[in-house]
């Protein structure tokens, strides 16, 4: 079953790699960019009876490892159910 | 307006954080998730007229700095068209 987890800041949080693609941005001309925030997009096959199982073994995978829940949200979606 | 940028590697390319993270998975006991693959996703604002304009000015973006485009493949999704 493949799953898709995007992990992003918390709001509030600072983003200094997405502060420093938008000055990048910026000086490559494209002002108009702003409130750059970059996250990650983790891509897996889980083997499972089902999808309520994998997005929950997904959500166990972010809870110890994938994410640091303390900066970071995480969502889960299952995007093949094969 | 709201662009959300998905950059992923190309199918083929190998990832050495993907492999990583599945040993890493692995060593903690959760030996059912294989293929991670992992990419970036990037929320911007962009001042646009339109969602088509936007998603213009986005893709010119990842030509330009934002994505490898060697090695990695980009879509993008306006999210919020105000």
């Amino acid at each position: 079953m493949q799953v898709k987890i995007n992990i992003s800041l918390k709001t509030g949080v600072l983003d200094p790699q997405g502060r420093a693609v938008e000055n990048a941005l910026s000086g490559l001309g494209f002002t108009d960019a702003s409130h750059v925030r970059i996250g990650k997009q983790i891509t897996l096959d889980i083997d499972a009876e089902d999808s309520a199982r994998a997005e929950q073994r997904a959500a166990r995978m972010c809870e110890s490892l994938l994410a640091n829940t303390v900066i970071e949200d995480y969502s889960i979606e299952v995007i093949d159910a094969s």
